[in-house]
C-alpha cells in the first residue's frame, strides 16, 4: 500500500499533509509535485495517466471486433490497475466514500473514462452517438464490476465480471428495438 | 415558454431574481417557494416531480417484459417532459451549458434518474447490479437521444430515438460474453 494511502487511512484524508506523505515515502516534495497536482490526486492516478491510457488504447491490435476491443481494454485495465491491489483499492474506496470532494473528483474521473473510451471507439469507426452510448455502458459495467469485486472475495477478475455484466445487459436489451408500446396502456398518469 | 426561462434567456441566469420571475409569471413569491427551493430548480422540475415520477413508474401495466417496460417509460417521459417543448428545452440546455453550477445540478439530476429507473427495475425483479447497469444504459440512451433531438429538427420523438440508440447498443454488444481476449495480444503497454 502506498505511503499516502496508509497515512490517509491512519489519520484521515483532511489531516494528512503532503510533507507527511513525502517523508514516509522517502521522496522530496518537488518529486511529489512533479507527479501529482495535490494530495487528492494520489488517489486518482498520476498526471501522465490519461495520456498513457490514450496511447495504450491506440495500440489495440488491428482487426478486432468491437466486443473484442472492449474485452481487450478491460483486461488491460484490470491488469494495470486492479489485479493484486484489492486491499489498497478497498481503502481508497472507503476514503472516497467518506469525503465529498473526493466523490466529486471520482465522478469527474468517471466522466473522463467515458470520453477516453468513447474517443477510442470513434477512432475505430463508430458514430459519435453510438460510441458515446457504448462507452458509457462499458464504464458502467466496469463500476458495477468494481463494486462486486471490492465487496466480495471472488477469484474472478474484474474484467471478467465486467464482461459478464455486459453480456447480461445484452440479454436484457434483447428485443428492445421492436418492443411495442401498447397505446392503450399509455393512460395519463394521475397527478 | 415559462416566465423564468424567458427572463434567464433575456438577461442571464445570474442576473435574474425570484421577485422578477414571480412578477412576470403573476405569482406570489410564497407560491414560487412552495414549488421550488430556488431559481435554479425552475430548470429542473418542481419539488414533487421525483415522487410523482416514482409513482408513475410503479403504475406500469403488469406483464410487460423488461424491454417493453423501458419503451413504456421512455414514451411516458417523452410525452410529459419533451413532446412539444423543444424550443424551451433548447433554451434551457443553452443556459445549463453556460453555467457551471447548473451543469453540476444537471449531473445530479442524471444520477437521480439513474436511481429512479434502477429502483423501478429492481422492483420488477431484476438483481441489484443488473438493474443498475440497465438503468444507466437507458438513461445514457435518453441523453444521447436528447442531444440528437435538440440539435436537429427531426420529427422522430425522443423516446423513439432513445430506443433506436438502445437497439444499436444491443447490436454492438452482440458476442460480448464470448469475446476472446487473445493472450498473445496482451503485450505490456509501452511506458
Amino acid at each position: 500500500m502506498s505511503a499516502a494511502v496508509e497515512l490517509f487511512s491512519e489519520q484521515g484524508f483532511a489531516a494528512t499533509t503532503v510533507p507527511q506523505i513525502t517523508e514516509r515515502a522517502g521522496l522530496t516534495t518537488r518529486t511529489f509535485f512533479r507527479h501529482f497536482a495535490d494530495k487528492r490526486e494520489v488517489l486518482f492516478g498520476h498526471e501522465d495517466a490519461p495520456a498513457q491510457a490514450r496511447a495504450v488504447l491506440a495500440q489495440a491490435p488491428p482487426g478486432m471486433s468491437t466486443p473484442e476491443f472492449i474485452a481487450w481494454g478491460l483486461r488491460l485495465m484490470a491488469r494495470e490497475r486492479f489485479d493484486g491491489h484489492r486491499d489498497e483499492l478497498r481503502v481508497i474506496q472507503a476514503l472516497i466514500d467518506s469525503d465529498e470532494s473526493l466523490q466529486e473528483r471520482s465522478l469527474r474521473k468517471r466522466e473522463f473514462l467515458n470520453s477516453l473510451v468513447g474517443e477510442a471507439l470513434r477512432s475505430r469507426g463508430l458514430g459519435k452517438q453510438q460510441a458515446r452510448l457504448l462507452a458509457e455502458a462499458t464504464v458502467s459495467a466496469l463500476y458495477v464490476a468494481l463494486d462486486q469485486w471490492l465487496n466480495s472475495d471472488t477469484d474472478v477478475s474484474i474484467d471478467a465480471l465486467a464482461l459478464t455484466a455486459l453480456a447480461g445487459l445484452h440479454a436484457d436489451l434483447d428485443g428492445i428495438g421492436t418492443a411495442q408500446r401498447p397505446a392503450a396502456e399509455l393512460g395519463r398518469p394521475s397527478p
